[in-house]
């Protein structure tokens, strides 16, 4: 290589997720392998902590810890939700300058992307030379321009086996209270709820109701499909994102300006959301017993239930933005691309984050049935491979109902 | 044998755990080796199942479904909550007669051990030949007599490693939000918040507060205790059970009955719980931000992160409790029995209803910090050889500080 030697600044931001230590790794431990590499730092809670000139040297993280991390949930480095005000970029400049920083790489979502573009701008209109290339990290799976974001596969994973497990619990106390409402993250977009499906097999395993942001959801309308699969199946166990919104576009389980300001004067502002809502409205109008799940941080958090092709993707996906740094590339973000053969596989690729800072990938119109509540068999083609694995296959009971002797009713 | 052959009924009741199927299996596979038990029905929906004459054959069901549903979470043959009513004891024995069931196996907690006992002594007066016997089953871990429960090791492994996560979440993101309350199952015994101990290694680790139902929650004593855990360790993770009582008694997190009403009007009636509450109670009086955490149904279902020795245990008492049948014992709960041996083991044991029906196991003080809200080593020498293998180990960045060049601070 050619370019001058310099430092690698790297840093996380962001909602935390199960495999962006993988991602820090892969970045470490390739950037250790090249002597053009002049140390490797780490931002503390991101861009802010560049911004502090809070860095710390990982240039001597032992082996055998960097072999922790790399299956170790959330952010090593402290992640940040810093946006950038006016004066900073220059600010981030001289501290890039001031430690000799030629490789910036930064690992984080929409809003990451956006900043890293920035940065890497700044530094062409300053004449600074500087690669400075975005890493994918998402729950949300909403980066575009790549087949996936890493941290996706692991919430699926553990979105898939907790809906089909919880949905057990329903159905085995469907006679008391027949119907469960999973929250689960995604404010815009529904690929986490999606995930949903990839445990199911069977209309007796949940979800039978799947909801995404992409389309409204019309309460009425809900109620019919709650009550229909009820009558169907014996039980019903339906999955909303965190932010859904009715046919008028206002979010559902949001209290009224006025109550929120009462119920503060009881030390209870908040509303539990759009599932406690929902079965709030089941059981006053259908007159049947539900109850919420909201699996809460843990969903994008487990390192018990994360996919193992997430994981080695994270880890390659940091690995390859140092090479494509000491390639001179700059303002880029690494994709994934989805190789076309019988196996999945994938290989790493570029796009400028010109492309990616202000878009979104929401589900596309073929993920989502038309016709009911569910996403499509094309979802569940591009998704399974993304979970690892297949989840461990579960059993029912097919024995043969035994005639009754006596005839009786319960007196109920 | 010299006993007259019949058939044997079992069924499942309570709350559903990640492993009472396995105990269904266990139960189901032992009775079709001995001869001299004559078919093996399941009741659905437990007690009620009974009442209800709604039986099903479960002697032809094929072997490879029989292993997947000893891994398959909550109650295969459906649960249930019913409570006998005066006459339904006469009502039981009628169906156990028309169809010469001598074996009645009832997996369930507390209260499933009451009825067994009911019926165990109803069939007594009758002079009914029957072998009725408990087979224990709870997360709450509150029954007595028992070294443990089957049911408690998978809930206890899941909030260890739910816990440790997202105490990781709270660490990487502690400049901006760092507090997190955990809500979890445990209503009068405080087994299930104590296990979040379990995965913590270093004060880092998450959490640094553990409350119990057994003490209680003074809410001055415990904003005192989360803030100094902030100053101390830069954030705070606490847990809380579901139901935690103030010093008067009063359950936290609950609406007084006007606002209750009031809400209802709006369509909330429900608040989140304790959590919401004191999260809301740190931000107001501490001014700092919180978040809390409610993993819900799938704490006590997921198979992804239940404990082997857990799942061995229920297998194994459901077997025992056949053979204890087959030896006569009557109105008797199978127990768990601890060996001495520097390796964990355990043996089953039997011990008499009349000693279960209403006792409950809370948390002995041994094993309850008396100087902060936490547990002792005394109970973590107990419940960790219950979770299975030990967690996988995390890791920490050691990288040190970079000396600032600039020494600037950002403008907040």
């Amino acid at each position: 290589m050619s370019r001058s030697r310099g430092r690698l600044l790297v840093g996380q931001s962001g909602g935390c997720t199960a495999v962006m230590n993988s991602s820090l790794v892969g970045v470490i431990q390739e950037a250790l392998q090249h002597p053009e590499i002049d140390g490797v730092y780490g931002a503390v809670h991101g861009i802010e902590g560049v911004l502090k000139e809070e860095l710390i040297d990982l240039t001597r993280e032992p082996a055998d810890n960097l072999q922790r991390l790399r299956y170790t949930p959330a952010a090593a480095l402290g992640s940040g939700r810093y946006r950038l005000r006016p004066g900073d970029l220059e600010l981030l400049l001289e501290v890039l300058k001031a430690h000799n920083i030629r490789y910036f790489l930064y690992i984080g979502g929409n809003d990451s992307a956006d900043t890293t573009h920035r940065l890497a701008q700044a530094a062409v209109a300053a004449n600074y030379e500087l690669s400075a290339i975005a890493v994918p990290k998402t729950i949300d799976n909403d980066l575009p321009l790549t087949d996936h974001s890493p941290g996706y596969g692991s919430i699926a994973r553990f979105i898939a086996l907790a809906v089909r497990d919880a949905g057990r619990d329903t159905e085995a106390m469907r006679h008391r209270e027949p119907v469960k409402i999973i929250e689960v993250m995604g404010r815009d977009a529904g690929w986490v709820a999606a995930a949903a499906a990839l445990g199911k097999h069977e209309e007796a395993d949940a979800p039978q109701l799947i909801y995404v942001p992409e389309r409204p959801l019309v309460l009425e309308r809900f109620l019919n499909d709650v009550e229909e699969t009820y009558r169907r199946v014996g039980f019903a166990v339906a999955v909303v994102p965190e932010t859904i919104r009715d046919e008028n576009g206002q979010p559902l389980g949001q209290i009224p300006l006025s109550m929120g300001e009462l119920a503060d004067a009881f030390g209870h502002p908040r509303l539990a959301g759009a599932a406690d809502f929902l079965c709030h409205e089941v059981t006053r109008q259908l007159g049947l017993r539900a109850r919420w799940d909201k699996p809460g941080t843990i969903q994008r958090m487990s390192i018990a239930c994360s996919s193992p092709v997430d994981l080695a993707e994270a880890y390659e996906v940091g690995r390859a933005a140092v090479r494509y740094a000491l390639q001179r590339e700059t303002d880029q973000m690494v994709t994934l691309q989805r190789d076309g053969g019988l196996e999945y596989h994938s290989t790493t690729g570029l796009v400028p984050l010109a492309e990616v800072a202000n878009a979104e990938k929401k589900l596309p119109p073929e993920y989502i049935e038309s016709s009911r509540p569910f996403v499509t068999d094309a979802f569940r083609e591009y998704a399974l491979p993304l979970i690892g694995a297949p989840l461990p296959e579960y059993g029912r009971l097919s024995g043969p109902v035994v005639p009754p002797r006596l005839h009786r009713r319960l007196p109920s």
